[in-house]
C-alpha cells in the first residue's frame, strides 16, 4: 500500500455501477487469517495471507470480486480472549468483514453480474455465498462504497441514533465524541440537520478544521490538547443533552462531569476499550444519579425495516447539499489489511476508512 | 455503646409519640464535628466532640432535642476531598445528618412540645431550626423513627425507584444490590407486592435468611462466597428485567452480565465507590448496548409531591401485613456515632440503621 484519497468526502468513484468484466478465472483467492490472538494493539503480527482456489457458486449462490473492506473497530472487541462475545476470531480463523463487491457469477434470479452488493464474506478477495444473505446496493443513492459507511451500518446508526433514540431540539447541546470518525461524522451532521448545537470530540487539530469547516459541526475539541472538561463546558454553556458517545474511557468521562438535567447518553459504541486488557466503565457514572439521566444502549439492528426510509432521506439531503458522506479512502491488497486497520486504531481516519482492492481500481 | 437490638423489625418504641417531657436546661449541647479528611476506611480518628451552650430559639424557630441519627452512606461521598459535590465536610464542620428529635420549645404555630419531626441539623444532642425547614412525623402512620428510614428518604427512594421508575410487573425479574440495605430491603419488597421475581445480594449467609425467610425475597445471594455471576444465572433462568443498584463496582459489573433486553439499571447509590480513591464505573457497560438496556439515574426529590400518597399505602400495607419496615437500632451518644458509622459502612445493618440517643430512651 497505498496511496491515500485522502480525507474525501465523496471520494469513491462512481463508474463502479457499470463495471461488468468477468474475472480472468486463472486468479486465486487471497484470504487474511488471523495468526495470533493479540493483546494490546493489534498489527500485521496478528495475521498472514493464504491464497486459495476461487470458490465455485452452487445452486442459489453467487460468486463475489470483493472490491471494499471496512475498517470496523468491533474487530478489535471480537479478536479478544473472551467468551463473552458472540462472535470470536481465534488463530487460522479468517478475519471477519463486511465487504462491498462485484457480482462475477450468479446462480441466483435475485442478483446478474456487475450488481454491487454488500456481504459478510470476510477479508478475501473472492467469496461465494447465498443470495439471501447479500443486500444489493441501490447505486442511483449513492455509491456502492458508501453502503459500507455514511448509507450502511455506520450512517444508519448516526441516523436512528439521532432521530429515533434522541431526537435533540434546537434548543439542545450534543456532544459527539470520535466525531471524525464513521458514525460521529454523520451524527453531528443529523444533529445540525435537527437543528442543536452540535459539538465533536476528536485526537487531532486537523480533524477540528475538518469537523468545523467542512461538516458544519458548531464546535470541535481535540481531546488530546489542554483540559478537556474546561473546554467542553466553554464550549456548551447550557451543559450537553446528548452525548453519542462512540469511544468510552476518559472522553466520555469527562462528558458525564457535564450533563444536562435528564441528559442521555447513548452509547454507539466503546471502541476504547475494545482493546484494553481489562475493560473500565464511565469512572463519572454516578453524575447520572445527579442529573436523572440516562446511559442507554441500543442496536441498529433493530431499525431493519427502516433503512429504505432513512437511505431516501439521506440522498435527498446529500442532493440538496445538506448533507455529506465522508468516506477516507486507502488503496492496497489483502496484505495491507492488518497495516490499515493499526492506523484506523490509531484514529488514522476522517469518516469511514475503507479499503479499496485492486479489483475495484 | 452499645446494646443492639438486634436485626429489628419495626423495633423502635411506639410510646415516643406521647413523649412530652422538657428537657433539663443544665444540660450541654454535644456535638459532633470532623476533625481530619478521610482517605479510605472513616472511623473514630476522623471525628471529635465538642461540647457546647444549648441555643436558644428565635421568633419562628423551634429547639429540638434530637432522638435518632441516621446511617446514610452519602456521608461517606461528602467528606471526600473533592469539590464535585454540593456538600463537602472539612475539618471543623458539624457531621451533617438528618435527625428525628422532639419539640422541646418552640416559636411556631406549626409546631408543639413534644411534636416528632424530621430536622437537617446534624450530629448534635440539641439544635434549634426554623419551622419551614422541619417536617412532623405523623407517628399515626409509622413511628417517629420510620422517619428516617422505611417511611423517610430510604423507603420513599425505594418506593419510587420500584412504582414510578421501573413498574415491574410479574414476568419481571428483579435484582436488588445491597439488598439488606435501608433502600434494597424496601424495594425488593415493593417488587413482590407488583408480583416480580426478586432476587436480593447481599453480604452473608445470615442476611440471605432474613431476606427470604424476614422479607420474602425469592432467593437471596451472598457476593462474598461462591461465583456471583453462576449464582445469578441460576437465580435469573429468564434473565434480569430491572437491576436497583444502590453498591456499584463488581456486584453491579456481574449483574450487567446478565441483564436481558430492555432492561433497565436503576441507580439508586454507588456505596462501594464513595470511600474510593478513584471511583470506577461499572466495567461491563458495554452490555447496555448489546442488550438495548439503560443505566438510569434519578433523584428522589423530584418526588415530593407523592411523599403523602406513598406513605398513606405503606402504612396501609403495613397494616396488611403485606410489608415490614425495617429499622436496625442501636444505643450510644453522639460520640458513638463514629464507629456506627464504621460498622454500617462495613455491612453490619439489616434494613435501615439508626443510632438511639439517651434522649430517646
Amino acid at each position: 500500500m497505498t496511496a491515500f484519497t485522502g480525507a474525501g468526502i465523496n471520494a469513491a468513484p462512481f463508474s463502479e455501477g457499470v463495471t461488468t468484466m468477468g474475472t480472468g478465472r486463472n486468479d486465486r483467492n487471497k484470504q487474511l487469517l488471523v495468526r495470533a490472538t493479540p493483546t494490546g494493539e493489534v498489527g500485521p503480527e496478528h495475521f498472514e495471507v493464504r491464497e486459495v482456489e476461487i470458490p465455485t457458486p452452487g445452486a442459489g449462490e453467487v460468486l463475489i470480486e470483493t472490491h471494499y473492506l471496512t475498517m470496523d473497530a468491533a474487530l478489535r472487541l471480537i479478536m479478544r480472549n473472551s467468551s463473552d462475545f458472540l462472535f470470536r476470531l481465534g488463530p487460522g480463523d479468517l478475519v471477519r468483514n463486511t465487504v462491498v463487491g462485484r457480482v462475477v457469477t450468479s446462480n441466483h434470479a435475485g442478483f446478474a453480474p456487475g450488481d454491487f452488493v454488500v456481504a459478510h464474506t470476510g477479508v478475501q478477495t473472492y467469496a461465494v455465498a447465498k443470495g439471501e444473505e447479500l443486500e444489493k446496493c441501490d447505486t442511483s443513492l449513492a455509491p456502492a462504497s458508501a453502503w459500507l459507511g455514511p448509507v450502511g451500518v455506520s450512517g444508519l446508526t448516526a441516523y436512528f441514533a439521532t432521530f429515533a433514540e434522541c431526537r435533540p431540539q434546537p434548543c439542545d447541546t450534543v456532544v459527539v465524541n470520535g466525531a471524525a470518525g464513521a458514525v460521529g461524522s454523520m451524527a453531528g451532521q443529523f444533529a445540525k440537520l435537527a437543528g442543536a448545537r452540535v459539538i465533536g470530540i476528536c485526537g487531532s487539530d486537523e480533524k477540528c478544521r475538518w469537523l468545523e469547516n467542512e461538516l458544519g459541526f458548531d464546535r470541535a475539541i481535540n481531546y488530546r490538547k489542554g483540559d478537556l472538561y474546561t473546554q467542553l463546558v466553554d464550549a456548551a454553556p447550557n451543559r450537553i443533552n446528548f452525548v453519542f458517545d462512540n469511544v468510552g474511557g476518559r472522553v466520555l468521562d469527562e462528558s458525564l462531569r457535564w450533563i444536562a438535567m435528564h441528559a442521555k447518553v447513548l452509547l454507539c459504541g466503546s471502541t476504547s476499550q475494545y482493546g484494553a486488557e481489562a475493560m473500565a466503565g464511565p469512572s463519572q457514572y454516578i453524575w447520572l444519579g445527579t442529573m436523572r439521566a440516562s446511559l442507554q444502549g441500543f442496536v441498529i439492528f433493530d431499525y431493519e425495516q427502516r433503512y429504505e426510509e432513512a437511505r431516501q432521506h439521506m440522498a435527498r439531503w446529500v442532493k440538496e447539499g445538506r448533507l455529506k458522506l465522508p468516506e477516507h479512502v486507502i488503496d492496497g491488497d489483502v496484505g495491507d489489511f492488518p497495516a490499515g486497520f493499526r492506523d484506523f486504531y490509531r484514529g488514522a481516519n476522517y469518516g469511514k476508512m475503507l479499503l479499496r482492492l485492486p479489483a475495484a481500481r
